[in-house]
């Protein structure tokens, strides 16, 4: 890296529209310097560079929050360099040896196969799965013996590795930290040294985990990696990090309809990081929008509409983005019942206690839940609002039940 | 462990002979309890117990302090038990991969081979070889693969292994640990998983790596061994642990002369340690002798010739400890000359500087060595104290030239 590459006017230039680019809604580049080095021996030399990001080898169920890394890939992508995605086999198929940890189960090579294939499906709507090359680390892990996995252990010190944040804190509360856990960010740094990647992106909670990968290419004789995080998207509460678990997420593969109703739930003044971070809108239209907003020239809620129609023109087509606006103006902003709801061939009693009502039609789960439900005020039957928990429902053909703001059923009988 | 088995009278006398016997001269037995137990369940069942000793595969070079977990396993191997001796193989295959260890550089094939060689050789003067096991760890150790070394690392945590002393030291004090140098511990625990050992010796050091063969057995299901700990042997200046490099050691290959007069220097309050735990006289006679001498009745000085007796016989056989003892005698006791001055044919000048002399005779290693013995006093000509540095000795022949107490040359023109 220390070597230095004439340059023309026009390279010069074009190294630092690639930073511009690259820079977009990060959190911190390690080290900079050493990027901006890496894009004139790219740009010099005509090599595109490789950039990593390392997947769970997990059941993947992908959220706006995980896109964000894939949106600065494709960015990468975009400029012309190469992409490795690195599915962490090798800890799937060893699982959690202490057997402690839910989320670290066993997986076959079937299971991991299929998870795979789910990834590329998902991230295909992102980035060109095509000029993607796809890695999976048993390939070089399952080969170390012991005496590799000393020397790669001798790399490191156990006072750097206690000084990963939740490392520290453990121990600093006696809570117990098995030796194996160690070997997770030493995997995941070595992938690094296997695959030679210049940079490698992840969430700013993986920055330790991000750097262990540059010191160890350093101890290898490598070109040490420069580590790029991103920001951890809060969901649609607005204050946590988005999740499955805490159910503030929006799902790539959810109904069109509903991706596009979740959008228009998104607070206000995150609007603006999810273009950033979850978007492939020009930076130059994302500022737009942020000075429009401020000066009162564009209305938040015409765009929180184009951010949905966006989601849903990513994940599902334009058609699809179309229909999903205009179901969207006649369910919310005219009141209006939408053209398409599903029928329900209705063949219980005449007579039906709603709780059951509503569970019996699958539009709730549980009882409890369309208790809470009716309680709010979410439960109408032919746009009246049913208040009363208890009450006895004349089930009738043609009835319209409506549950929260999105899920409708017509009766037939 | 738990199993009960019925003892006879006879049989339950026996177990308390050899617990009697097992614990002279020990420091600790981790758990005591399942010592007993132990040997219950050989005498009731007939089946020796397995005892372990690792060593390293440095070049040996065996002294007294060496020898006092031998004289342990000796007793086993007398009360019929059987010895593992375990040469730790695979770390010297490996060396240090930090390249800092000067005593942990990688060894070839051949020099393990050699090295175990003079082991097998030297302790074959304590123990009884033909009945001991020998057995190399890199035989299990090298076949562990990366998912196989996870699965024994989450069996330890990272504060249990902070808890030994060197590592809690370093650790607080801020100097590096490798990770790797955790695996140390592990491995000599893994070797206990392997050979299924029923007792681990070790010096009072290797107090942590023994129960971590005990913690381990027990992670992998097998029963767990007995740790007996022993004291670190003081070597001749009475003071510092003995070692090669501190030079206050007695090699077990050393010329039985030396033997004997270097064992006539141990310091008196050390001479009873030595006989219990480097000697295998029996322990009623090593309490007779302490007995004594504290009376007065013995002689400390004839208890420590029979202590030298003891050791060159056990080293070189009964009649080379006869004649050393004749040898100290006649050359300390009497003041007198040996009879078996070797000769020197002496084809230099006729008058040579003392110095030179001494060197050119090969009884020292440099002018600096000579010339210090000179000044202390230590050099004789025909018996004569030789005080001035710079003197001018007509050499003669049959002229006797001594260095020290115990080096004499004879020349011969």
């Amino acid at each position: 890296m220390d070597q230095k590459f004439e340059l023309s006017q026009e390279q010069m230039a074009e190294v630092e529209r690639q930073l511009e680019v690259l820079k977009r809604g990060i959190v911190e580049i390690v080290p900079e310097a050493d990027l901006k080095k890496k894009l004139e021996k790219s740009i010099a030399t005509g090599t595109p560079l490789k950039v990593k990001l390392g997947l769970d080898p997990t059941a993947p169920d992908v959220h706006v929050g995980h896109t964000v890394p894939l949106h600065k890939m494709r960015q990468f992508q975009e400029l012309g360099h190469e992409i490795q995605l690195l599915i962490g086999d090798f800890t799937g198929r060893i699982g959690d040896p202490t057997g402690k940890s839910e989320t670290r189960k066993q997986l076959t090579d079937f299971e991991i196969k299929e998870n795979a294939k789910t990834y590329i499906h998902q991230f295909g709507k992102i980035i060109d799965m095509d000029k993607t090359t796809v890695h999976f680390n048993a390939k070089w892990l399952s080969k170390l013996d012991f005496a590799d996995v000393i020397e790669l252990s001798a790399k490191v010190t156990v006072a750097r590795m206690l000084e990963r944040d939740d490392f520290e804190k453990r121990y600093k509360s006696g809570q117990a930290i098995s030796i194996h856990e160690f070997f997770y960010p030493l995997m995941q740094g070595y992938d690094s040294v296997a695959l030679e990647s210049d940079i490698e992106i992840g969430g700013t909670d993986q920055k330790f985990n991000l750097l262990m990968g540059r010191q160890l290419q350093e101890e290898y004789g490598k070109e040490k990696q420069v580590t790029i995080t991103l920001p951890l998207i809060e969901g649609l509460d607005g204050v946590r990090k988005m999740s499955k678990s805490l159910n503030n997420y929006i799902g790539i593969d959810e109904h069109p309809n509903e991706i596009f109703g979740k959008s228009m739930s998104i607070p206000d003044d995150l609007m603006i990081k999810y273009f950033e971070l979850a978007t492939p809108l020009p930076m130059n239209e994302v500022r737009a929008i942020e000075e429009g907003v401020q000066s009162g020239d564009l209305h938040p809620r015409d765009m929180k509409i184009k951010l949905a129609k966006t989601f849903v023109e990513m994940y599902h087509g334009h058609d699809e983005a179309v229909a999903a606006e205009k179901h969207f103006r006649t369910v919310f902003s005219k009141g209006a019942l939408p053209d398409d709801i599903p029928e329900h061939t209705w063949a219980g009693d005449d007579e039906k206690w709603i709780v059951e009502l509503i569970v019996d039609l699958g539009m709730l789960n549980s009882k409890g839940e369309a208790r809470r439900m009716i309680q709010n005020g979410g439960v109408k039957i032919n746009q009246e609002k049913v208040d009363d928990v208890q009450a006895q429902i004349a089930v009738e053909d043609g009835m319209i039940v409506q549950v929260g703001k999105r899920k409708f059923v017509k009766i037939t009988k």
